[in-house]
This record gives structure tokens, sequence and C-alpha cells, in this order.
């Protein structure tokens, strides 16, 4: 399947930053401070954030955010889901006509941060989707990063910055050729548990 | 496309509970007390916690959760994955020959607590998925709870009983005719933010 205008399609994240503490509202309000979300279209409320634009600025603003919440040292965490070529998705096309210039990258290069995530991918709309997906899972086993296995998700440990490429790598991998991906994550650091897994 | 053996699939869920206090700790020890998950089968780290089971279990166990997480009146949100029919999972089968007697309704039901919750419906493998989605949507809109629409996600606002009710019945009903099934949800309670959302 080809997909015309691959590198150009409108890309969007659906996510929440779950600061676990007090002040988790000023610990939020402190972090959209640091961040530059001008080359994003963006929308909040209780819930979720969901920011819409080009890749390249999804995924700067989504890495800088739980960067600088990280940063703090509070545990923190940000769930969410990537998503691309959404039938049902409406356009917010100014956002796409901004330059490639990443407004994030200088600043969140600044902050080392271990972290954990689980990650899912979902291409739509195919039935070899499985096959996508374990090709990815074995392309993130090449990385710097960690890579387990999790129930129904992958499992990447490493620094926040290798995390994120593995991330936007792997979602750009497969919406190279699947038209509908979203890609689902769970990204926590400052943990007090240890990762040790516990079964009953 | 016919299923066999629909109504006992094991499902399992994929979720992480976020109390937004300095004590996140003590909240989520003292909400697993108040659960009984004796009918499922849980693996849990420091990223997620996985429960596997029957649908009836699952479902009861995630609300209860979430619900007693919730009535200790913080900020409490809940993020996680649905998933049934998976190719790539592993059976945990013991946990499937428990009855269908659920272990917390009767200690959920003393809960009243309302909820905003985004969630969204894949349906894996299929090339008419949308539809399918569009289906449980229109659903979705005949129920107790309120309905919106959100990028990339469907919003239910109400009481929590009622919302998971609405997130058990979409995601029963997609399982029905489609082999494999996620559905993410992000519910979230008690926050201080109004719900009107803002864009830039």
């Amino acid at each position: 399947m080809t997909i015309e205008c691959g590198t150009s399609r409108i890309t969007g994240c659906q996510f929440t930053l779950f600061p676990m503490s007090d002040d988790f509202a000023e610990v939020i309000l402190s972090t959209l401070e640091k961040v530059d979300m001008s080359k994003v279209w963006k929308s909040t409320d209780d819930v979720t954030t969901c920011i819409r634009g080009k890749r390249v600025h999804i995924f700067d603003v989504t890495k800088a955010l739980f960067l600088h919440a990280a940063k703090t040292g509070k545990h923190v965490a940000m769930s969410g889901t990537y998503s691309i070529g959404c039938p049902g998705d409406s356009s917010a096309d100014v956002y796409m006509d901004e330059s490639n210039e990443l407004m994030n990258e200088s600043s969140s290069e600044a902050v080392q941060q271990q972290a954990g995530c689980k990650f899912s991918l979902y291409p739509l709309g195919e039935e070899d989707y499985m096959e996508k997906i374990y090709q990815q899972i074995d392309w993130s086993k090449t990385t710097e990063v960690s890579v387990s296995h999790a129930h129904y998700a992958t499992r990447l440990d490493g620094d926040v910055h290798d995390i994120f490429r593995v991330l936007q790598q792997s979602f750009e991998q497969v919406q190279n050729v699947v038209s509908h991906v979203t890609m689902t994550f769970t990204i926590s650091a400052n943990s007090p548990s240890n990762q040790k897994e516990q079964e009953q």
C-alpha cells in the first residue's frame, strides 16, 4: 500500500501527564511554561490534552513535557495514544505549514532522566497487522534501550531520549506502510517501586 | 466472522491508577486492600498492572479499583487498555474456571462518584473497522451517560457505574464480531479543573 504525502500527514497525540503529588497542578503549569507548543494545535480538558500537527513536533512536545515534569524529581507518569491517518480526523492544517525546526530539543537535551515505558502499536484495517507489530519489536531490540515483553505491550527501559526515539521511529516505520496507526504508551519516572515484577 | 467460545475468551487489561497526591502509594495500597482480585491473574511492575481472566471479572476489578481510589476524595485517574483475542497472548487459563459471581459489585455499588472518561475502540485485522467503531459511538448515545466527540476518542461523562457499563458493553459488542479488539481509556475524578475545553 502506498501512502501519499507520507512525511507530511497530520499526526496527533491524546495524552495526560500525571504528577503523583499534592501540588500536581503547579507541576503541570510549571511544565507547560517550559515547553514551547507554538507549532502544534492544542486542546485541553480535565481528562486529556490533545495536540496535532507535524509528527516531529508531536514527539518533540510530548518528550519535552515528560522530561520537564520528571525533572522536578517527583514521581510522574504520562499516558497517551499517538494517532495518524484516522479517517474520522478533521484537519488542523494550518499547523502543517510549520517548519521542521524543533522548538524544544535544546532544552530537552539538558535533562537526563531514566524511565520505564510500556507501549503497543495498533496498525488498523490490515489483516497482517501482527507481523508489522513483531517487526517493530524485533527492530526495537537493536536499539540502546532495554526491551522486554509484557502482556499486550512491549516494555522499554532506559534514558528518556532513547525511549522516545524508539517510540517515534516505531510509529514512523509502521505509518510508512499502514495508513491508520495508533500507538499507546505509559511512561513512568522516579517511581519508588522497584521494577521487580510481582505475579500472584 | 464467527468466533468460537465467544463468552469465555480470556480478556486482559493493562492499566495504571494515578492518585495525584503525595501519599499516592498509600492510596494505591489501601485501594488494593478493598478490592478482591482473587478471580483474576495479576502482574504488577512500576509502570502498569496487568490483570487477565474472564471479562466480567476484568471489568468488575477495574471499576472497583477506580471507585475505591476516587472515594478518598483525591484527584485520581486511571488509564489503560482492555484487550481480547490477542494472537500473541499466552494463556492464564486457570482463572477461566472461576464462576461468574462478581467479587466487588456489592462494595462498588456503595460508592457514588461522577467522572469524565475518554475511550477508543480498536477492532484489529478488519478493513471495515471504522464502521464497527461508529456503531458503538452511536449506541453509546442511547445510554445514561453524556457522550461527546473528542479527537481520536469518545468522551463519556456521568456516574462511574454507568461509564464502566458503557465501556464493558461497547467492548463486548465489538468482540462479538471481531476476534482481536483493544479499547483504551482514561478516566478521571475529583479534578479541580472545570471541564471546559480550552483550544489555542
